[in-house]
């Protein structure tokens, strides 16, 4: 089948044997999947990843549409047997970490990862599943309420859908990107989602203190933190990752987030290795690989 | 009266004028005070402090014995109007931030700041309330149960106490100093208070993921943070200053927590500059200064 290849931080198109699935597996026919700034960050060599690319997508089983949970788990771990699977501490990861990904004709998960599409989310707009279940997972972490105020930094794709599941909240939302100046000592909840340490810098101002500051982007390089602030102001910092599956299909099918106006373009497998440049851009937004030749 | 003064991170002992009580204040007559870890790090310019130091005391008022809460409060700003009075933005801190503290004849705090010491605590121990609620505070800040597994990081006078009101919670319990050994991915939660870089890296380590770092040093410099690894794990790191002194009496007065045996040596107030010497030697634990004379 053709993939899309990331070696040594390098991009090509390949021919490569299609995906054997294991006991408990699925093959799924990838339809479109999704570029993200992980992506971008792994072709910087944000983690040591050889294979193929690609963890947001929509697929088809059977003639039915599916989108997929990325970690695969081992469910015997201390983690899995703790109930944080999403931590296995023996998981692979889709087109992330030794599980081949979704830029390409066929991917290969767990059945158990896989979930339904429903009727009312169309093929595009159900690759959005995977990130916006990533937003989701901030307020699995924190509560939030009508009377917080929230700073989300970042204008990117990531920081746009964050955005509009907290404005669901009905709290005091601001959105803002690295240069904006933002009141200092002001917000209860700040999420850096800019991916850059000047953006953490706005954040640890703007946060008051006792105030939560939710990391929510991956990113290469070490972050320098001044830990005595931190102590005195009692500030919180948590990371996030992956969130719930369930909870963003039933945001998308109720029409409640809209994302198909976050969609930049779409380009085919073939041209995959132009969708990184586009997507790469400064200010673009999502940038979809249509699969199925 | 006599008192010690630091400027430009020096230590002297001087005569000064005895302090005045404004509005709502009361002048105390200072027993013992306390050496902290903290004036150890304004003597190497944590914070530009100038002025008298110390903020861990016992003290007299109409000959009754008090201890005192370190945080001066305006009660009108947007902190103390919501209840996080620790935090007023115009607060002043005795010894440490624009108000004279502890090592010297007379001191001056609000009446609402000071608690009366009952019988059953000695004058001696009572200088360990201060110091005795900030170890507290974590338990306000981070649920703690038997079923956890909890690292404190720091061997030192506030790693020591803060490991006896952490095993009053049945958790399973370990202390380590830098250089240890620890296993890696297994705590629930990591006290960090050895006050350098390195404890912050073994906290990293040996938290699991979606554990919790608690931050209680201050300390000079910022620390590098693996940001990505913050997230992925999704860590939660939690800053950690004064906590509760009801509690704090409580558990010294029922003899719950015994401190008698982490003094290792009183000075008077002339022997000040020689106390702090003493003080900064490698696994010293609290020294006193007696401060009538």
């Amino acid at each position: 089948m053709r993939a899309l290849w990331l070696e040594n931080q390098r991009l090509s198109l390949r021919e490569v044997p299609e995906p054997a699935p294991r006991s408990g597996e699925t093959v799924v026919r990838v339809l479109f999947a999704g570029i993200c700034n992980t992506d971008l960050e792994l072709t910087r060599g944000y983690y040591p990843f050889a294979g193929i690319p690609g963890h947001e997508f929509v697929g088809e089983v059977d003639g039915k549409r599916v989108a997929g949970e990325i970690n695969a788990i081992c469910g015997k771990c201390n983690a899995c047997l703790a109930g944080r699977t999403t931590h296995c501490e023996n998981r692979t990861v889709l087109g992330i970490k030794e599980r081949d990904g979704a830029f390409a004709e066929y991917l290969v998960l767990p059945q158990e990862n896989l979930h339904a599409i429903p009727d009312s989310i169309s093929t595009e707009e159900a690759v959005f599943i995977e990130p916006l279940a990533a937003a989701l997972r901030i307020q699995e972490q924190v509560a939030i309420t009508p009377k917080d105020r929230v700073l989300v930094i970042g204008h990117g794709k990531l920081g746009r859908l964050i955005a509009r599941t907290l404005a669901l909240t009905g709290c005091d939302l601001l959105i803002a990107s690295r240069g904006d100046s933002v009141p200092e000592r002001k917000f209860d909840i700040v999420v850096e989602c800019s991916g850059n340490p000047e953006g953490f810098e706005i954040a640890r101002k703007a946060v008051r203190p006792r105030g939560t500051i939710v990391m929510k982007s991956t990113y290469a390089g070490d972050l320098k933190v001044n830990a005595s602030a931190l102590v005195v102001d009692e500030i919180t910092l948590i990371g996030s990752r992956c969130g719930p599956f369930d909870k963003a299909i039933d945001l998308l099918a109720s029409r409640k987030i809209n994302v198909s106006d976050m969609i930049d373009a779409t380009y085919p497998l073939e041209k995959a290795i132009t969708a990184f440049g586009h997507a790469q851009r400064a200010g673009a937004m999502k940038v979809l690989v249509k699969c199925r030749p």
